[in-house]
């Protein structure tokens, strides 16, 4: 059954790993693991910047020139299929500063959600995903 | 670290579930779960043809037109950061039927790898991913 919206923001905001879609360029997607935290219509991740890998600073050039990305968070169980579920945002990105004042709410909150950040609190840039929508399906009523 | 292409693949093999993003258009990233299998160069996934959605067969046109898609497998363990790792597989799609030699073939090895597809046999198109480049990383040397 399909989730209305708000149902699928719900369970996104829940998990504890999505994965990222973006493009590399106009006819090459791309797609990473991030740990994530949802504010509002928001969901904000931290970037790696130590070591500053090059491909991590391209995936940010490439999302200045092709905002648009795709979140997706879901369930899966072997044994039961019956309990798979997943959630999809929809939207566009930013790339905003630690410094800048939504840049600190989202660390602070990172910080706050994954124990590992208390260890060396994330200094890189912040991807800032606006989403645009919220979808998903899941294969029982149920959680 | 880095993984290279043949420990990428042998983990990416591996895992039950995979992430697929593919292009809505040139301008949007799109991203589902599926459940796979790796024969030699390539990656199947059955697409669930009943009922026929018009947002799945929405997607196999999307990719007849933009075949570059990009798979993600990883692990996530909330308590243990050093156990993470990804493994990604870069390729084009193709939409081949069940009744073709190479689609009954992707169909038997996935019914022989998920025994729910042992209840259902799926009869919708495949999709065959033929893996150009496997890329990978984790936070540490073991598995």
């Amino acid at each position: 059954m399909r989730l209305d919206g708000a149902e699928a923001r719900r369970r996104f905001a829940g998990a504890r790993v999505a994965r990222l879609a973006s493009l590399v360029d106009a006819g090459h997607p791309h797609i990473v693991p991030v740990v994530f935290v949802v504010i509002d219509q928001h969901i904000y991740s931290a970037v790696d910047a130590k070591p500053k890998s090059t491909s991590a600073l391209r995936r940010l050039d490439n999302i200045r020139v092709n905002p648009a990305v795709s979140l997706l968070t879901d369930h899966y169980a072997d044994d039961d299929w019956e309990a798979l579920w997943w959630s999809r945002a929809d939207g566009d990105a930013r790339v905003i500063g630690v410094d800048e004042t939504e840049g600190v709410a989202a660390v602070d909150a990172l910080v706050e959600r994954y124990s590992q950040y208390r260890e060396w609190r994330p200094d890189g840039p912040v991807l800032a995903v606006a989403v645009r929508k919220w979808s998903g399906w899941s294969a029982s009523q149920s959680p």
